[in-house]
């Protein structure tokens, strides 16, 4: 108890403090990985059984495409990424080998994003519908810029050799609150794009049990978005619990960047 | 910049660190103010000038309650009651006050949000449409029912006389958890029923400008969420920056209760 209390103030992120005094990270990692393995398995199991499955042609199965890259990649790898530091082995020795798998799975979990912006557009432009009039739209496009800013920066202030370590310094806590925030866009893009896909495929008159009746496929598609906030939700507990962080001081190389220290 | 490196160790609540490490918190307040009233502002003239206004009688109009009251009280008046404690003026002096300050916002908010779920409960069953079926109304009552958990877990621990100090010492962290992830969960919920409703309102054919060519009603509607995005994500800012969080030490009744102290 009075461990608690003195752990009161640094009450971390999500004003997260020890909540969980004794939980070792890794168990609560295989938990986010089932999590994770859920969320994928899930959209895919709902766009290939209900909506037809997947190509790569500008029909609905291109679109079937959007949800699959987005979940894993916006929400599942880069929940995978922020959480590299958070490794028990990341403690010790050098720091840059999990710089760059850090830089590897967001650069992964970008790709996909990017291809699975590309699934929606070409599927829009194929069946001549607007693109990017959607809040969905709009905040999803916003979370994908800004996480792109975030890679290019993290980049090149971390990994290339060029920044100054005073202006590490000063974007590392930027860049750790950009982490955090663009997940929670993720997972409020994702449940609205959800919602939004569940009333188009499933409309009055068109679907055989429509979505206000609550077939099959719409009490997986809704679990899926519970899932992807239960997920995101963890993915932030852990980041935000102070005794799962990375220790500064231990580290020999927090400023080593890729190329080689030139300064 | 040694100040900035030194605050790293305490990254708080979305592993922000001294991002701004001058910015005081009042101005930071009216930006807040500003925005929230933006948000409030935004949903009823949406409702008022475009959805044809309010009444209680079951209709359209009562359901045009239901965002306006949502996000006024759980994203706004939620945001306000979240972050008392951060008020310089709490910092000294009795806490006693500003607990109650702390939980009658709350509790203001989650009246509001329970009036906001009656008007679209009555406006569904006068019109003959099932309840609880979208994903968005499943996150919104998932959202609702933990704030309930959340306001009689923290008035019984906080304010009643009969918790004892080591219980609350427990709670508290978990409180301050789940009082960020709730603001999280109203944010998606909000998103997520905005866009859904946007589809509903403007749909192709029915409409005389659907959604896909971006009506005024749609663009001030967009921007609503975006705004309601912003505000949440800055109080997030706000209750995990280090240097604005309340200092337990100097406050002789961090433990006080409503009813005197029993123990």
């Amino acid at each position: 108890m009075a461990a608690l209390a003195e752990g009161e103030g640094e009450v971390g992120s999500l004003h997260l403090a020890a909540v969980m005094p004794d939980l070792p990270f890794l168990p609560f990692c295989a938990l986010l990985g089932s999590l994770g393995l859920g969320c994928v398995a899930s959209v895919g199991a709902w766009c290939q059984h209900w909506r037809g499955g997947f190509a790569w042609d500008g029909s609905a199965r291109m679109f079937n495409w959007h949800p699959v890259l987005m979940v894993t990649g916006m929400v599942v790898l880069y929940g995978a990424a922020a959480l590299v530091y958070r490794l028990p082995p990341a403690w010790r020795g050098p720091k840059l080998p999990w710089k760059m798998l850090h830089s590897t799975l967001a650069l992964t979990a970008f790709i996909l994003a990017v291809l699975g912006l590309v699934a929606v557009f070409n599927f829009h432009n194929a069946s001549r519908t607007p693109n990017m009039y959607s809040l969905h739209s709009w905040l999803g496009l916003t979370t994908v810029l800004l996480f792109s800013c975030q890679w290019v920066a993290g980049f090149s202030a971390f990994l290339l050799p060029y920044a100054p370590i005073w202006l590490r310094a000063l974007y590392k806590p930027i860049h750790i609150f950009f982490g955090s925030t663009i997940l929670m866009l993720s997972m409020a893009s994702c449940v609205s794009g959800i919602n939004e896909k569940l009333f188009f495929s499933l409309k009055n008159g068109t679907a055989s049990v429509p979505y206000k009746l609550l077939p099959p496929e719409a009490v997986l598609a809704n679990i899926l978005g519970l899932l992807i906030i239960l997920f995101g939700v963890l993915v932030l507990y852990a980041l935000a619990k102070p005794s799962w962080k990375r220790p500064e001081a231990d580290s020999l190389d927090t400023h080593q960047p890729l190329l080689g220290a030139e300064h």
